[in-house]
């Protein structure tokens, strides 16, 4: 997490629960616990201290961290407990100080992050049997309920103080934007009146209106916290099948070196030039088999070269939008032999009732669901020596253009798997290929009938290719193509993006990207909120907010 | 659509036919003609000229006062075609140089009307056999093409110029936010890639391409364009039930008086003061019975209480929105006696074989829908002599918070009719009782299986109040709660109100209104699209834009 010595501000996304600054991680059993320990010296960054539990993206990075630890190297844990160190706070949620001394990028992202990771801890209770019991022993407040409100659970120390609260709006003009409005009416359906009351009441609420409200599942007092605590885990834990016999598998850092304009993974290199403000993601299949068996996958652990391209992608991608802001399009360029693809695939789809099997899956889904909500433009290029096949045919079905080689004398395959069917489903619970043929879903039956590689001369008629060109055409096309992207507003291609990738259906989770992230990110750029005179920026001073009262 | 006398700058939506500026309407049998012949020099504020059919708020107040005398005065009409009255252009889209000179607040209140209007021309192909045709005569720009993208069908003339195009993104660095990106992938479903191809293209698409991605149903030379027009308007107007026998009911200007601080209309009440920034909306039930019968009701006309009531509520949160910018929260009392409003129920839900009973419900419904959307506070405000019942009981079900006063010596009663039950669907697509209820819709159904007067003290267990008071506290209580409301950021209110009032499924509407709008307003404050240097202010100027080019 902290800067590297090539590029001084970088963040790093990796880290290990024996470096945790702000976390303990413990497990007993099929019970785990989670503390929330925030050191307030070690922000990510200078100048604001991370007091009363508050966090930053730092502290998130290590959560983030820790759930996806749980689901490998603990993946007996049935339910994890989380609570926090502090005498009279559970969390603050996030840090004031931190929000008002970053700029607008940087706030967007941190909020993009700290959503994805509440997203994965529901998502592991939905697909992982990992329950999740937040243990709110002191006041929990903004991002603190928030982050409750992401676990299967809430209970609420009963004492004279305590509290559950959304304050942003009364104290700070800006929104519960961690998914705390959606999930208070959608997740937790607290009636929209009572959730409108909450979310203006600063002191927050406790006890039994808090039950009745439906804010939290259970109350106790101080001398039974504990007590409560472990009844309610063993309840949540009891719920899901026994994963007794599920022998974790340890992730080692990931291999990677940073060099001034490229990232080089095992199997992933991300390249960029910020002259031109483009860059390109290369994935490179190995020329490597499958493990003989699940067994023998779950052997090999993050060795396995499927779980390590991924864990690999997901960083790619993590990097890139912190810290390359100034990248507007990528290239997206899947290199490797097709069948090779596709043997994978089918190794997967055999293997589905190996638990680690499908683990890896599940975190495949949401890599890919990372690159859905990356904020640049994606081209992916199946051109001479690529393979953008079955799981990999993905990253051609969720860029905003696919263009193909289509040439006689260079033979460029794609290819459909089992896997577009449904395996990788994006935030709105379609498959890529559903989305793809919303109005004609017939067509993406057609597309999964024809399992195995496609010549790319078929890609076109398929509808999987955007525009198919042949060599005299290719190069110089996709260089306008891409130098017109990079051309345009960053802003307007960003909501452009957020509106067209997601056709269809909306969920929870789209909600809180589309609606709520949208909202937040407007207010975030409002004078209100973080003008001179902005809540944010007078918050805990002795200066009072002046706001511009005009309603828009 | 001029401003008045007593305050210069109030906008008015009142128009009629023969004092429209901009739109020719004519209809001939079922078949009605509404032409775009936009008036350069007669925009709803100086400082601009309305070139190439481009349009402003006031040109789209004309527009939807067409649209509503369509379904009212002439109900016989099955289909209108949409076309424009110049050579070579049907729509450029909303006008530049307005958007340029326009504060930000009046920028997202005629994005939001605009969008209401389109979805009144849907809502009107749904519910009113009112099918319409894009006759998309030349070229169909931004703005132009979203307008088209509202008909049932679209018919672009085939010749070497005229594309439909979404240029806002390459040209404005803003988004095609009248619907335009939701509704090319939501309801043409046009395929996620093209629709990014085609939103980038500045030239547009034309010709079999246009048809071939779903973006046009035809396309006509233009020595076929009127004859193709007539054919497939007359294949929309044969899809729908004869409505000859209907007979159109006319649609007078509203009476109303503008005074300091009020807007007074025969039924409804408006007051307000900029210094508390609170105002009150009262809606006063007649002491009036029901026509005798539809055929009764139907002569009555716009004079039938009812509707004339409705079309006033609508009149005045139109005004509220742009005029009162400075109001934040609202009263809102229903007044009279609630068997009234009862008795109006059973006479709707009994009359709905009479397309005018219905229509005239339908239009309460969009007037519902309108409360919905309003950026302002809603508390009503259940006290002495109010009516909180059936139709009515939805403004309590719709209100941010709704208080009762429960007094023993003070009986106020609230009512439940079938027509709570799903007659006014809010913009998801449930019922205000279904929203509220989300996570428990038994106990919508114990609500609605209480049709009849309901006591005061009844609505807390209910679940219809947000607190319920006794006389002691309530004036204080309300008094401390509409100033604290009152204190809060505007923005912030408003974003939090978008979130928490539409629980549970999306729809094209609120994905209108949700992400896309939400967007849009973010890039509204961005600079490159609204700074000096923005996209927005160079267009059509020697400056060239100059972008921050960072990606958030």
């Amino acid at each position: 997490m902290t800067a590297t010595a090539t590029s001084p501000e970088r963040v790093s996304f990796e880290t290990h629960p024996q470096q945790y600054h702000h976390w303990r991680l413990s497990t007993d059993g099929d019970l785990a616990r989670l503390t929330m320990a925030v050191n307030p010296s070690c922000g990510l960054r200078p100048g604001y201290e991370l007091k009363l539990n508050s966090y930053d993206l730092g502290v998130d990075i290590e959560l983030a961290d820790a759930i996806q630890r749980l689901r490998f190297e603990h993946p007996e844990v049935r339910c994890v407990v989380i609570d926090g160190a502090l005498d009279k706070v559970f969390c603050a949620g996030a840090n004031i100080q931190m929000l008002r001394t970053s700029g607008h990028g940087w706030k967007v992202n941190f909020c993009k992050f700290t959503n994805e990771t509440r997203l994965y801890l529901e998502d592991a209770s939905q697909h992982s049997g990992l329950k999740s019991l937040a243990a709110c022993n002191g006041a929990t407040a903004g991002g603190g309920y928030e982050l409750a409100l992401a676990c299967d659970e809430i209970l609420l120390v009963d004492d004279s103080n305590s509290t559950v609260s959304l304050p942003e709006v009364p104290l700070l003009a800006v929104l519960p934007g961690t998914g705390g409005l959606t999930r208070v009416v959608d997740k937790r359906m607290v009636r929209r009146d009572h959730a409108d009351v909450f979310s203006t009441l600063v002191e927050g609420i406790k006890g039994q209106r808090a039950i009745d409200w439906k804010l939290v599942d259970d109350i106790a007092p101080l001398s039974q916290f504990e007590a409560r605590t472990k009844e309610m885990a063993r309840e949540l834990a009891n719920s899901v099948e026994d994963k007794s016999d599920r022998i974790g598998v340890a992730l080692p850092p990931l291999e990677v070196t940073h060099e001034e304009g490229a990232m080089r993974y095992r199997y992933v290199t991300v390249t960029w030039d910020e002259s031109t403000r483009q860059g390109e993601l290369q994935i490179q299949l190995p020329n490597a088999g499958n493990p003989a068996d699940a067994t023998a996958a779950h052997a090999e652990g993050a060795q396995w070269w499927l779980f390590d391209m991924f864990r690999q992608i997901d960083d790619a991608l993590l990097n890139m939008r912190i810290n390359l802001p100034l990248i507007n399009v990528m290239s997206v360029r899947v290199l490797g032999n097709p069948q090779v693809a596709l043997d994978s695939d089918a190794f997967l789809a055999a293997h589905q009732d190996h638990w680690f099997v499908t683990e890896v899956a599940c975190f495949m889904k949401r890599v890919l669901k990372r690159y859905d909500l990356t904020a640049k433009s994606f081209f992916a290029l199946a051109d001479e020596g690529t393979a953008f096949a079955g799981t990999w045919l993905e990253f051609g079905l969720g860029a905003d253009r696919f263009y193909v080689l289509d040439e006689e004398d260079t033979p460029v395959q794609l290819g459909v798997s089992s896997m577009n069917g449904g395996a990788y489903p994006m935030s709105n619970d379609l498959s890529r290929l559903e989305s793809r043929f919303l109005g004609d879903l017939d067509q993406a039956g057609r597309v999964l009938a024809k399992q195995g590689l496609i010549a790319a001369a078929d890609a076109l008629g398929l509808g999987l290719s955007t525009e198919s060109m042949d060599l005299i055409d290719w190069e110089d096309e996709i260089r306008v193509h891409l130098e017109e992207r990079a051309s345009y507003s960053p802003d307007s291609l960003t909501g452009m993006e957020a509106n067209l990738r997601f056709a269809g259906p909306e969920t929870l989770e789209t909600k809180i990207f589309g609606r709520l992230t949208a909202w937040q990110n407007w207010i975030f750029q409002r004078p209100n909120a973080v003008g001179a005179s902005g809540a944010l920026q007078c918050y805990g001073t002795p200066s009072r907010p002046e706001f511009d009262y005009n309603r828009t």
